[in-house]
């Protein structure tokens, strides 16, 4: 089953090798697409080595549309993007990923149907598909390198896709965040400061009081859970400990 | 000739397949980057089929740096993030290659020489060398199909750092900050661990491994500067003095 969210269309155009369509399978699935649509694939359909570069993106290929040419696979879509690293002459609106899926996500929530197009391996999309389309999606790659392969160029542009739709918080923190609380800092400078003051740390007596503050300063400054505050005193506990054994 | 502009170097952690190594590269140039870094790659070095892949990114292999293990490879890095699908247990800031890549540009604007780290094909990170880093970058992908390659992963980080093209202007830090390269933590690191063995600290054995890499976490993911390093030897030179003394 297709998920149930609105999204748009990836239109695979005459691919060439079955490995490449099963990677492109792979690189919509991992950003939450999955409605590929297949325009005359080189070597037939199905197509085995699609199937085993897939693996858990199977069902993509499983529910392929395929049709015979580009017009008949665009004919339901409201507005179709058309990815090409090469400029062609033609004068259409350029954008990055970035801007079209921004305008892709509002175009769907408004109730368009919307589909991005790309080309064959080797020779990318050909102008006549490409003036098919209402506007191009351009990689900003290095110009001195900027060969990407078919499997990339779904990546990225469903990496932009799932950008765009689901607000990521800027950062998380890993497992629990059990951050010490200030009191817990506060004993745990203490009981640094008592034992290196029995342990003749704070010398010359000039500068203790600064070198106090410091090192106040350097637990305070720390991003510690109640874990690392735990961990602290047990190394400095153990330290006495070895200490006291003589 | 690398680049002249400052870049964040891209680490590949102990990488099996020539053929993935190849095709980072790829992903690397496709971006403007070309600062490789290989850590103990399975089938040796120079690698024919890395080559072969590489095509017209090539010379990024011909300028990799080889390292035997991961702190040489990142001993003189000022801040290192750790590409990783997976939580980990481990208490650290994640981000996703936006923010990561975002927060790159500022760091490298401000002069500080920064990494990425990427983990061999079939296991991902190590949870040793995840604790090296100090922030983990995490893509966002469909939590059904998580699975991103090497080449992909390298590839979306390579993307995020392109499209933040427009350089940000450097934040204001108080004071001069003299942050502790790897290296310096990484000895920090070594020096507790040796200290807290002899003083008995990790115990009971079943545990020790698991002790030993908390510890090691902790270090990295404090914001430490030189003179936090020092005090920090400091201390623990003179817990053991103390002890000496009997």
């Amino acid at each position: 089953m297709p998920s149930p969210d609105p999204q748009p269309a990836f239109v695979l155009i005459r691919p060439q090798m079955g490995e490449n369509i099963g990677a492109a399978a792979r690189g919509m699935w991992n950003f939450g697409l999955d409605r590929m649509r297949i325009v005359d694939p080189r070597d037939g359909w199905p197509n085995q080595k699609a199937v085993a570069m897939a693996s858990g993106a199977g069902r993509l290929l499983d529910e392929a549309q395929l049709f015979d040419d580009t017009p008949e696979a665009i004919a339901d879509c409201d507005y179709v993007y058309a990815t090409t690293a090469r400029p062609r002459g033609l004068t259409k609106l350029v954008l990055t990923p970035e801007a079209a899926m921004q305008d892709a996500r509002r175009r769907i929530s408004e109730g368009q149907k919307v589909a991005v197009m790309f080309g064959p391996e080797r020779s990318g999309m050909e102008n006549v598909d490409i003036a098919r389309a209402n506007a191009i999606i351009s990689v900003p790659v290095n110009p001195a390198f900027p060969s990407l392969n078919l499997a990339q160029c779904v990546l990225l542009t469903g990496y932009e896709w799932q950008r765009e739709t689901i607000p990521t918080p800027p950062e998380r923190v890993d497992a629990v965040e059990d951050w010490a609380e200030n009191i817990e800092i506060e004993k745990l400078a203490d009981h640094y400061e008592g034992r290196l003051a029995d342990a003749g740390f704070f010398y010359p007596e000039a500068k203790a009081e600064n070198m106090k503050m410091n090192l106040r300063n350097l637990w305070s400054r720390m991003p510690l859970t109640r874990a690392d505050v735990q961990m602290l005193h047990g190394i400095m506990r153990q330290m006495v400990r070895w200490k006291e054994r003589g």
